[in-house]
């Protein structure tokens, strides 16, 4: 519930239920500020209640450390610009969670997102018996399975969404890769002034022709300024021959040397979007949250 | 049916039924040689009919222009190495094909492989009474229908498949884009000799840690000898943190400078696999086949 009369509150716009990894990453991003969590059903709605001030920030996951980019989110950072304030990595972690007072060797039937289900494959494999359900959302499974009451039933989620509903955790950590991180970039409304801010980094999305086999020179102009490569990605343009999009993230802001890199980066990579600077983000494990 | 008192035939797998463009690919391939087709089920299958002495030649389709990489046979050139013997590029043009004697009007369901139906997207807006269903295959499509022996039923495919059957061709080239070409390697089971073969180029595999950001050191040893990249591809490798696989391609044999590049990519790059050198091929628009 959003309080006008406390100053300090911030609206902050995350895809998904409560109790979700979005709504965690935003506490853990503005750990001194009461934030309050406006849920968006989809990221288009997301990057709509920032921009038209429904929300004061967003936290837009760019990627899964074992999924990978999450393409759809890098288009709208294309296509509807938003300024980017910062970034943090979230430590991913499932629990499995039932009603209260259920016991794990009781359980015949799991919902959960598709990416998390995968996620926790050994420890499923090494529970043969149990049935796998794909729903939209981690923390709508299991307030899912608390609607239905059925016995047998559990969710795979986030701790905090177990605590949200009154639920039991029946076993914590079932992921079977502990390097589970997802990526938000936090965005904004108003550009924030990055004076004084060091380090910076630098997002940039391109379009690259020909198989990418232009990419040496765009790489080369980098390093000729020297600045250091982070993240190189290239993915297909469905529908346009031998094109790829570019997904390129370098050491330092956009100004001075990079902006002269830039410049001539644009000769080589077409349609070339600066997403945004901010400083880098901290990795952070999610503490659970009181209400 | 190959048949052993012709010593010039030769055995070719191919992905698909007979009429698909894989089996096109074959014939411009090889277009001077008796050329007895061997349909495969699955790629598994067709690395294995090479493997296994099945076929003596396997035409593995890489990539589309449109549509991209198809990972899977980049898994397999990787983890069931075949010598490579050369490649071609086989323009996809899609017809939309019936009954003998049937009208366009008439046509109320059509059914193809998802990427077929797709890449005709245009024209089937344009006949937006026509309800679209997927198939595996797209040559199948065609033999489908003729079974079914359904009036208003019709098939995309190749003209190949349409005359194979007996059936008739409603409209040609109803793909929105043109510029649509599929990539094979042709895959034999005795390495080829290269000598005197010029030009050349190669193709490797490898896999880049930290998001890629190591990739500029590995352009870079390429720009050092002077060898020119062709295609440059970086894809998530599913569940292993921050990690890409690279598909990159080269000028030139794997020998000489190259050898020198290729030993300091490995520092930067774990796994490296040269999957082949061979003649860069052509372009090619699949002909008509007389059975």
């Amino acid at each position: 519930m959003p309080d006008a009369s406390t100053p300090a509150r911030i609206r902050v716009a995350v895809q998904g239920e409560l109790g979700s990894f979005s709504e965690l990453a935003a506490y853990e991003f503005f750990p001194e500020r009461d934030v309050a969590i406006c849920p968006c059903e989809s990221f288009v709605d997301l990057f709509a209640a920032v921009d038209e001030g429904r929300a004061d920030f967003g936290m837009a996951p760019v990627e899964n450390s074992l999924a990978g980019s999450i393409h759809q989110v890098w288009e709208l950072l294309v296509s509807r610009p938003l300024p980017v304030m910062g970034e943090i990595l979230l430590r991913v972690s499932h629990c499995l969670i039932s009603h209260p007072g259920a016991r794990l060797e009781d359980i015949r039937d799991v919902y959960s997102h598709p990416q998390a289900l995968a996620q926790c494959r050994d420890f499923l494999r090494s529970h043969g018996h149990i049935r796998e359900h794909e729903v939209y959302d981690t923390a709508g499974a299991v307030k899912m399975i608390k609607a239905r009451e059925r016995q047998g039933d559990a969710a795979i989620g986030p701790a905090q969404s177990a605590s949200d509903q009154g639920m039991e955790i029946l076993a914590r950590a079932i992921e079977t890769q502990e390097e589970n991180y997802t990526r938000f970039l936090v965005l904004s409304r108003e550009p924030a002034s990055l004076e004084g801010q060091t380090p910076l980094k630098t997002t940039v999305v391109g379009a690259l022709a020909d198989t990418g086999r232009r990419l040496p020179e765009v790489l080369q102009v980098l390093e000729e300024q020297e600045i250091g490569v982070l993240k190189v990605e290239l993915r297909k343009r469905l529908g346009e021959p031998w094109a790829y999009d570019l997904y390129l993230e370098f050491e330092g802001g956009a100004e001075g040397p990079a902006a002269l890199a830039l410049e001539c980066m644009a000769e080589s990579c077409r349609q070339l979007t600066v997403i945004g600077s901010y400083p880098p983000g901290r990795a952070a494990i999610p503490r659970l949250h009181q209400r």
